[in-house]
């Protein structure tokens, strides 16, 4: 099962696709998407078109962002919240299944703490992905915690 | 000159386009644009077909919206900014002039008085663009403010 997922933001949209197989994680890409400072229609075509080339590139079976809350700036709340509509139009168009995790819950499930701070969180996912260094920015580190939070979900069997 | 208001929503969008002609005003078509609750990526996909659809039909020249603010429900308020993305994102991709004015813009623009109620704008509207009736639902009454607002601003000659 491989898994993209996503830490949303207008500027810088943090992303990392894993793979699943069995308790076994891996890592397929990560990085960040970034856009200039341009009139917003234009700016949200730039985001919807980079989220639809990953898409097609990587074929995720699922799709998981960071649920958004209200502890920044509001005004940049709502831009983020407007990219996400226009990443979240991309993963309806592709037909994928989605899913959103707050901050504490992507914590408690990588780390085991939902209070862990940003530094345990990437010393955790460079460990769960077996990767030879630690992901950056914290963007990127944050996509692939909410990537691995969707794969070791608990599945209900009923 | 071709103007397409927006009110912005999830549940509900209202929509007004209307038409100037010097100083003439006419209305050209307005209704609600309405989703079912459906998952969110399939439900923005209907926002933005239903934006597209209307654009190509009304062939405007420009698409006003109204600025969000923070007086409602913030759960809320992130729902319609995710949904206003997929509109301005369909904005965007049509390659359309965009603007957006806050309540207090509209009021002052089309009643003369930014603090002004439901109902004045209503009539306003209404007698602005010579209806025969008023323009219901408020969604609708206020895309078509905001369509107005947008035909009636002050241009620049520097």
């Amino acid at each position: 099962m491989t898994i993209l997922g996503i830490d949303p933001g207008l500027e810088r949209i943090g992303f990392g696709v894993i793979h699943r197989e069995g308790s076994r994680l891996s890592v397929v890409e990560y990085g960040l998407l970034q856009t200039p400072r341009i009139a917003l229609p234009e700016r949200l075509k730039l985001v919807h078109d980079g989220i639809t080339e990953l898409l097609e590139r990587c074929k995720p079976d699922a799709v998981a962002t960071e649920r958004l809350l209200f502890t920044v700036n509001k005004t940049t709340a709502m831009d983020v919240a407007k990219s996400l509509g226009a990443v979240l139009l991309a993963v309806g168009e592709a037909g994928l299944n989605w899913a959103e995790y707050s901050p504490p819950e992507v914590k408690l499930s990588v780390v085991g703490n939902g209070a862990a701070d940003k530094r345990q969180v990437t010393f955790m996912v460079r460990r769960l992905l077996s990767l030879s260094e630690d992901p950056k920015p914290d963007d990127v580190a944050d996509a692939l915690a909410i990537a691995i939070t969707h794969a070791l979900r608990p599945v209900r069997n009923c």
